[in-house]
């Protein structure tokens, strides 16, 4: 089998692969050729953690397995480790053994910015200049060059419920050679793209804030209970997911289907604006949103595509079984 | 991390241990102390195969982790490996980050005999001398070995659905010094203690089959549908078992509680009878019957004892991460 540490992802896994992994996975899943397993998702009774699954079948790839952790809130402060701990374990769909391991950390931070910059890449207007930030955190940076990369901006408007983390987003825009300027809530009307990457347990961003040929892409609810944006904003929106079921049940749409503003069968996967079975955006005034919850199969197939580098580098630790 | 494969576990792991660390996580259970996760158990529409995790965690053990794998059933035919093909892999419970992988396999095939053994250690008469089985494939040569181990019984019975597997049960009978006798179904009354291990969809052992004061062990029903054994034995016996809800979803009580002989509540873990706050056998007519099922942490025990020797031989391959 093939190891592939954490230390080494950063060196291995580029934008770039991310985002073709994510994209062509996203597609299988629209065209019925990958699926997701249910998650297992379990506060374990110490350390506050939560450990669990997400594994999946790529039929169309041939990848198969699963990524385990979760979130220790207390390493970093106890221990000096980050919180967030995964590690992805692949296996041979045809015979059942394990292929690969490979850790999950910058590989779910790249698999994450990936997913808002296929539904970038997808669905906002192809004259889109602003980029809007709801959110300033380790992961929005991740965020931000992804979407970058993806598309080419003029400017970067942010917002962040701490003001004082928004320099450190301001700095990656600069790298890349954007303007950067923090703005109210209101002022995201300007942005003709935005990502929401907070941990909210309430709406930040309202319908009012948004104008008419945005795009959004709802990146940071992936519980029950979590909220970034005002539920209306997806009754006028046309709305696109990674995965339906995850969408409506710990997705940013959880909320207007429970409120009755969306039905489960106004939300499209993603894959089929890419397999072109989905016209995707219709008009310059639509307003899209992509709520993405983040499904097992993103991180097998970013996983497979390390694997795969790092076997032609040389760069695997290949361990006899 | 430490990695055990599969083809080292042989060598490292005795029925001794695999005992010992099935008996304490069992007790661990009954205490509060440990709990398995929902299993994930897929049909992936690839080669046939069942695909899926067991997890859980065992607080007082500090053993985090899961088993990944399943049932590939044209392994043998096609590639020559055994169709059962499973991975264990270990976490830190106070990090989240991966520790060990060791091969699931032959820690399979021992779990499971060992669970058997430790029903009869604290189940069956002091004084039983007839050992019943009922079965005579692969894992039944476990059970029976892994029988005589905890108990010193005099003679062997056993019978086979197919009676042309018989002798080569017979001969680890032999093996461990005891002589071996294949009977039919009402054969079995001389049992003092039967082990039922097969795979089947219809009872094959009658109530009427039984003696008072036997102990069953009833190891092979494990998916809904599956049954061994006549309800109405569940009915006239003490029922334990190794998790409850497993038992009355997919294990041999399934059967007797849908038929209201038994309910939810009339059935033990084992572990209560281990720690002893369940007297466990009350009186030597009584009838007692395991229902074991196989839960992740068996898995997760027998793992952890098998990376501590290896890791104190110095024969685990030890891969920085």
């Amino acid at each position: 089998m093939a190891i592939v540490p954490e230390g080494m992802i950063a060196d291995i896994l580029t934008r770039e692969a991310s985002f073709d992994a994510v994209e062509k996975v996203f597609a299988a899943m629209a065209a019925g050729d990958a699926y997701n397993f249910p998650v297992v998702r379990e506060a374990i009774g110490h350390e506050d953690a939560l450990y669990g699954f997400k594994g999946g079948f790529d039929r169309a790839g041939g990848v198969l397995g699963l990524k385990a952790g979760g979130y220790w809130p207390h390493n970093l402060e106890r221990r000096g480790i980050i919180n967030h701990q995964s590690t992805v374990f692949l296996f041979d769909p045809d015979t059942g053994r394990v292929k690969a391991m490979v850790g999950g950390n910058y590989l779910t931070a790249l698999r994450t910015a990936a997913a808002s910059s296929v539904s970038i890449r997808h669905l906002a207007r192809k004259d889109a200049k602003v980029l809007g930030m709801i959110g300033a955190g380790h992961q929005a940076k991740f965020q931000l060059r992804a979407a970058a990369d993806t598309h080419r901006f003029e400017k970067v408007i942010g917002w962040n419920m701490h003001p004082e983390m928004l320099p450190g987003l301001a700095e990656v825009a600069e790298e890349i050679g954007l303007p950067f300027e923090a703005v109210d809530l209101p002022g995201m009307a300007e942005a003709d793209v935005i990502i929401t990457i907070t941990s909210s347990f309430a709406p930040t961003l309202l319908a009012e804030h948004v104008s008419p040929g945005t795009h959004l892409a709802c990146m940071g609810t992936d519980t029950k209970g979590k909220q970034e944006v005002e539920a209306a904003l997806l009754g006028r929106a046309t709305v696109f997911c990674d995965e339906v079921a995850q969408s409506v049940s710990i997705g940013e749409a959880q909320h207007a289907v429970a409120a009755g503003l969306i039905a489960e069968g106004d939300i499209t996967q993603i894959g089929a604006v890419i397999n072109g079975t989905h016209a995707g955006r219709t008009s310059a005034d639509e307003i899209t949103l992509f709520d993405g919850t983040g499904v097992g199969l993103q991180d097998l197939a970013v996983a497979a595509s390390i694997v795969e580098t790092a076997l032609a580098q040389g760069t695997a630790t290949v361990v006899p079984l």
